[in-house]
């Protein structure tokens, strides 16, 4: 792991991540940019081998004939570009937390690398690992829905409603640190909603006209958006985004509507699945039923009625990238299933949608949206 | 009453809501364009006098010393203003459907005339009629949402997913007819969204970004709308709305986040008000209670739990004006409760709403929205 | 009318459920005890004909050729036997509010003398009225849930938590009167669970062992009731109820499992259904479909997603009552979906459920709970 | 751990919960009564050291010096008194699945040696970890409730609505085998039920009327029971459970009245809490929330909005339980927060009530249910 200190919240949803299934063990990381603290920190979780740079520990995991198989990246956005590109250059595979870069150049060089030296690379949208954000998908997929015709993506949070940045919150520090995070509300939950909405529509964005605002005084990055979409194909919709929502939690949710149908997904009540059809009565898909697809069993644990919710999703996009990683290792091709997490393409495509959005709020204008990345390939 | 005659859905909600308190009795209407429908319709209401058009009828009861002391007017939008305008000049007060008309020109002449002629006008913004409604709107009235930041109304339907507007529904037919309804999506529920939105906050447009759609081949009139809204003061947010999202029902809801805390309301579900304060638990304010505003309760007939719905918000607005039109007959002045109605202003505004952001879907542009009706006036 | 004066909650309800559809027009009452409060009242609604007794106004009623067809009586309890009787034994219809009386013997009485003389009686158990009670019904019919193996029925309130009936809480006062209310929790709401529980399994009891108790010191009657209830058939379940259940408002809700499948209904959000099959995934039934029964359809008149409420529950007992009054008062046959309101014998079923109820408490033992009212028929 | 092994949802459960926080290593097992299916187990799960059965993995671990600290249970009932005893009595702690046993004499055995052997033993009442269910608690101790009166717990699954045991389900086979299982419904879940009532309010049982069914033709145990309950000092309720409620998932709720006021929660969506004080307005507890209780803060893992649910809350029990032996074992006194786990005794007196239940319902009476296990003792 590199980064994922003390008192990062996301480090330790990572490491919680990768133990849900005893799939792998934290063996090796470099916690901090301070080699003390690293240390330290790695004593504290007992892990072996502590390293006082990702260069460093790169290059001597990579030496390692017990070397690590994968890392993860949990550092501030900044870091994601040098950090991963350490481990793909040696051909070592990686997670990394979203958004996949600051800037499209890395993003781009991130995906050529990849392809270059043949590893696997899982970017953590960890909502698209929700059993039955894949049961949406597969009915958008067998056309339930028919063809799609709106998409509404909200989220909404309220932790940054005041300038906690200043108050002491290290989390909020360097998420409002434009040099650290890129942009603000839009590359640190927009994109998420983006993702959603792809992942779960299958359509690629067109156009767009973003409304980027900055509520909070003194803050130097977007802390609300709120986005017109065209996409591919002529759907249309809304994407907005707001940290600022006072007393909102973490509010992501997607609306969905085509010629047949629309579904209705919210992450705090992850457990069902809301299907209204043109006619006749509306459905709820709840997790863990036999009748869902395969993608939304193969996502799951428990039974029905038995709750599971954020660790496990994010624990899902962990898992099936590890069985991918393990089947190529053993010269094996991986479970189609398994090959559902996102790529570094879809990362290439998150960070085109957040420097677009905020080229539109500058120019108050509807601007060009439509992106490729360098190649595709799908959980490659 | 003037229109909803046989099969109009309207015409039944407006009957209904008059009746709810027993304060008005229906004894005159013209009920259809064809002066025979109308009379049959009129001895199948039990309704005394019919009349072939509303001009023979505004000049009948007006001449009648028990003659009506105000008219409901139910029509298509397009006769909103014809039929109103011939009862304000015979002094006759009017409780008319939204939107108020359909060019500016016809909106701002009612505003004029309503204050020449010094009658009372209601416009059935009906869900503004909700004690919820009114609850948010004394929460930000108390400050208890401190500066408000951002507001996001939808209003999605479904009912015209499909072209049923050549399949034999009147409903669907007039409200998709350029020339009958002006709009559509906008100026059938968009409108209600906005004014929703204003109700609540107090805050009126400043600019606006929209992407006004038609879905359904052939179709002459919008079907779906998605908004970028920027208030005075600096508030920005989202109006959308749709009548083409398949399977969704009647699914209006408002969302309003301030620097102290954020409100959801929702439509289907009335009889409660989430409030989410920046810090400290969610309080969910339920109808009937005794610590809410004196407009909600002055807005409620139930006690708690007993739940109140559509039809009661629907003759809050009634009841409301028909209380202030019998006070000001009886030349007392009403009591200010009572005057919490949409006016003919709210109305004008309204309908600059409508008109603004299809110039602006037409343009693809940010576009001025900022407006004033003639002269302001609250209940008159 | 008879009772229904100042200040009473249910009074109000009745005349609104009344004037809902337009079917009917208040023209008499004896609105209290008092005569003089009775006339000033009457004076006050409109009502031309006041009377200072119901035996003054059932003998000049019946003698007018201009009548009453049918007269509501919501008094006190105690007061409902000799109040239906004057109207019934002179031939004409009543509307009662529930329970039906507080001994057994008066609601057999009331049996015979409504089969004897021929009218219609209608007994507000205005739960039923519910569309989508009617719907439970129907998929019960239906066989969707197959054979039915338990009931959960509860209705909790927290009204009378505290002594309000010494607080000058009229309403509280005689409805915690034994003399005037017969029982105090389980006959004001136990009744209606009861009588919904029946009304959508077709299920009569067969024996039960309750749990009765009186929580606020000085108290008369009973104030909340857990019963362990078996139907004939072998079906099992509980009936709860609670009026200390503090801070709860009017929380009715049916729980039905069968072979096939459970259903869920709330009276607080009574405009969705949910039912759950043994496989596959849960459909939620929401009011104003096209594909509902009959009976739901008739008894909605709104489209999906306006939703309707208690008064409009409250007013289909009325109009389907009114109706059928209607009909065979013009020797035609009554529709039978107006058929659809509960009858004298449930009437008697009830008082006979509560009266098992206090019984098995006080022997704290299982008794027999099987009744036949005198005789059976539907809405006569 | 013993027991758990292929095809097992609960071994699998303990596994997860075991790793959740990096508190624990699986190092040994017997996993099945067949030695052979034991070991190949414990190869595909990478643990070392694989047993042929308890008593040998008991005698071996506690020769060993790097032996086991403590040692999962989570066989069929039936064998949890001898296996927990083969580890208490050579000094290791034990966390053991519910219920603790199936006569009392054997948890009574248990009670003794627990407190004769000074080991620590944690019982996987699993629902009393959820972060909702301590706060739930902390607002009974708190005073917010005030003297609690009613306490309604259901318990309702519909897996066993037909008869799965003999369609080739392995757990519906043993938990429906008497000589297994001890009972059906009543202890596999009513005793969940039961206990979580008690970690809530603090109540112990006094007397019980209990209705017990079996529902499913040829089932040797209960599927469905109903159960009046008092509590010591006056409280009454009901306790109910099913697994024939067919449809139903793992509906597990709680809902608590006392003078001041009630509360409501529900397994399935257990990141919020109700609270309906006797006047104002409703207040919603989210999980994550700064003023949390102590306990409750102490059982969370993630931020507001980010769902925890089934996994976390069988975690809160385990993790809890691992800090305070880890704490005895080095000498030292366990955190107050973490002895907030159920304990031997907390399981003697779950099998007592599930004795008691089924004794009433044979005699159809009510039964005295009070109960003082050995001797008492928190988490030890």
């Amino acid at each position: 792991m590199i980064g994922g200190g003390p008192g990062a919240f996301i480090g330790d949803v990572h490491r919680r991540a990768m133990r849900m299934d005893g799939l792998a063990t934290l063996v090796a990381g470099s916690f901090s940019s301070d080699p003390d603290t690293s240390r330290a920190f790695a004593a504290e979780l007992g892990v072996e081998r502590a390293y006082g740079s990702f260069e460093e520990m790169a290059e001597a995991e990579a030496a390692r004939e017990d070397g690590i198989d994968v890392v993860s990246i949990v550092t501030p956005n900044w870091l994601h570009t040098p950090a991963a590109m350490a481990f793909i250059e040696r051909g070592i595979s990686v997670v990394c937390d979203k958004p996949l870069a600051t800037t499209l150049e890395d993003a781009e060089a991130l995906v050529r690398a990849v392809h270059e030296h043949g590893v696997t690379f899982a970017l953590t949208h960890n909502y698209t690992g929700y059993p039955l954000v894949k049961q949406a998908r597969a009915l958008v997929e067998a056309g339930e829905l028919g063809e799609i015709r709106k998409v509404v993506a909200e989220y909404s949070q309220g932790w940054l409603a005041t300038p906690v940045e200043r108050e002491g919150s290290k989390q909020a520090a360097w998420r409002t640190d434009p040099k650290k995070a890129g942009a603000g509300a839009l590359g640190d939950i927009g994109s998420h909603a983006e993702n959603l909405a792809m992942y779960v529509t299958g359509l690629h964005l067109d156009r767009l006209c973003a409304d980027v605002r900055t509520f909070v005084e003194g803050r130097a990055v977007d802390d609300d958006a709120n986005i017109l979409v065209r996409y591919e194909g002529g759907a249309g919709g809304v994407i907005h985004c707001s940290q600022i929502a006072a007393g909102r939690e973490n509010d992501l949710s997607l609306r969905v509507s085509g010629t047949k149908g629309s579904l209705t997904w919210n992450q705090e009540t992850p457990n069902e699945l809301v299907f209204n059809p043109l006619e006749g009565q509306e459905r709820v898909y709840r997790r863990g039923h036999a009748d869902l697809s395969d993608a939304a069993r193969h996502a799951t644990r428990l039974p029905p009625g038995h709750p599971e919710a954020f660790n496990e999703a994010f624990a899902n996009v962990y898992s099936n990238a590890l069985r991918t990683i393990a089947a190529r290792a053993a010269g094996e091709e991986p479970d189609p299933l398994d090959l559902d997490f996102p790529t570094v393409e879809d990362g290439a495509r998150g960070v085109h949608f957040i420097l677009t959005a905020l080229e539109s709020g500058e120019q108050e204008a509807w601007v060009d949206a439509s992106y490729e990345p360098p190649s595709a390939g799908h959980g490659a």
